[in-house]
C-alpha cells in the first residue's frame, strides 16, 4: 500500500522511437518515488516472461508475411498477461506503474502505421481488457527526421523500424489525434528540446498528476 | 488446379490426444491423392514459420500463469497466418488441405477445457477469420482412458496434456456436442477400434466426401 492507502496509478509513456522514452520513463519513475510512492517500471510489448517471448516473435524476421492483424493478436496476448499478472496486482497494492508504451501504441503502430481498422482494434481491446485504461499518458512528440537521426547514432533498426518514413509520420499523427481526443489523460511534451528542457516540462506534468 | 478445375476442400481432423490423428491424417491425404487431387497436409497450432514459433510459446512452461484468453489470442494469431499464407492459397489453386486440428479444437480445449466463454471464442473467430470454415471435419472419438494409455506408451506429456483427466473429458464431450450441432460437415469415427477398422470407416467417409 502506498503512503495514502489508495490504489496506484498507471502512467503510460508513448511516442515513436528516438524521442527519448527510456530516459524519461526512468525520470518519471524517480519523480513518483521521490513523492513517496512505490513504483514499478515496465514496458510493452513485454513485461512478463510470456509477453517477452511474444515480443521476440513480433520483432523477429520470418520468411513469411506477418499481417497487421496477427501483430495485433500477439500484442494483445502479451498485454493480457502483462495487465493481469503485473499491472493490476501492482495497482491493487497501491504501487504506481510507469509503462513504456501501452494500448495507444497499438492504435498508432498497427492502426495508423499498418492500416488495421481502428474499429477492429477497439473490438480486440474490449475483448481483452474491457474498460481498463491508463490513468495518465505522456506523449513525447518530435518530428520523425529528428527521431531517426537519434536512433541511428545508437544502433541498427529492427524489422518494424525499417518500415518507411511515411509509416512513422502516420504513427506520430495518430498519437497527436489521440492526445486531442483524450485531453483528460494525455499530456504532450515537445521532445525536440534538450533533455533538460524536456524534463522540466515533465516535472510540471508530474506535479499536476501527483497534486 | 485439380483435375476438375475447381476450388479445393479443407478437411480437418479433430479429437483428443491418443486417438490416432497423425496416422489417419496421412491415410486421408493418401486417399485424396489417389482420387486424383493435389493435397497438402498441415497442422494446428502451427503450419507456418510464424505459427510454429507461436506454437512453441503455447506449449512451453513459463514461471507465470497463462490465461485461457491468452492461449486463445495466440492460437488465432497463428491461425490467421496459417489460413492466409497456406490454406487459402492452396484451396485457390484447387489443392485439398488436410489439417490436423483447426477451429473446433479451440472450442474444445480453450472453451470446454479451460472455461473460456464460447461467445468470446465466437467473437475472436469472426474477428480473425470472418465466415471461413472447414468443408468437412472428421472427429476421431475414443474414451479418455484409452487415449491416455496410448499416449503414455509413446512419450511424456506436455503442459496441456498434463492437465487432469476431467479436462479431457470436457474436451471430448464438447467435440461430440459440435458434431451433433454441425452434422452437415461432421463425421464421427469410433477410434477405440483397431486402426484397420478405423480406416475402413474413414474410407467410406472419404468416398462420400469425394463422391
Amino acid at each position: 500500500m502506498n503512503k495514502k492507502g489508495t490504489k496506484g496509478k498507471l502512467i503510460t509513456i508513448e511516442g515513436i522511437e528516438g524521442v527519448g522514452k527510456t530516459s524519461n520513463v526512468n525520470f518519471i519513475a524517480k519523480y513518483v518515488q521521490n513523492a513517496g510512492y512505490q513504483v514499478i517500471v515496465t514496458r510493452e510489448p513485454g513485461g512478463t516472461p510470456v509477453a517477452e517471448a511474444i515480443r521476440g516473435i513480433i520483432l523477429s524476421d520470418f520468411d513469411e508475411q506477418m499481417y497487421g492483424e496477427t501483430e495485433l493478436l500477439l500484442l494483445y496476448a502479451g498485454r493480457l498477461q502483462h495487465v493481469e499478472n503485473v499491472i493490476k496486482p501492482a495497482l491493487d497494492k497501491g504501487q504506481w506503474v510507469v509503462c513504456d508504451r501501452f494500448t495507444d501504441a497499438t492504435y498508432a503502430y498497427q492502426g495508423a502505421g499498418r492500416g488495421v481498422a481502428i474499429e477492429k482494434i477497439d473490438d480486440l481491446y474490449r475483448w481483452t481488457l474491457g474498460d481498463f485504461k491508463p490513468d495518465w499518458t505522456i506523449l513525447l512528440d518530435a518530428p520523425v527526421d529528428l527521431a531517426f537521426e537519434r536512433i541511428l547514432k545508437l544502433r541498427d533498426l529492427d524489422r518494424i523500424e525499417r518500415e518507411k518514413k511515411g509509416f512513422f509520420e502516420r504513427i506520430r499523427n495518430q498519437y497527436l489525434v489521440m492526445a486531442k481526443r483524450h485531453p483528460e489523460r494525455y499530456r504532450v511534451v515537445d521532445a525536440s528540446q534538450s533533455l533538460e528542457d524536456v524534463q522540466k516540462v515533465i516535472s510540471d506534468i508530474m506535479k499536476e498528476i501527483i497534486e
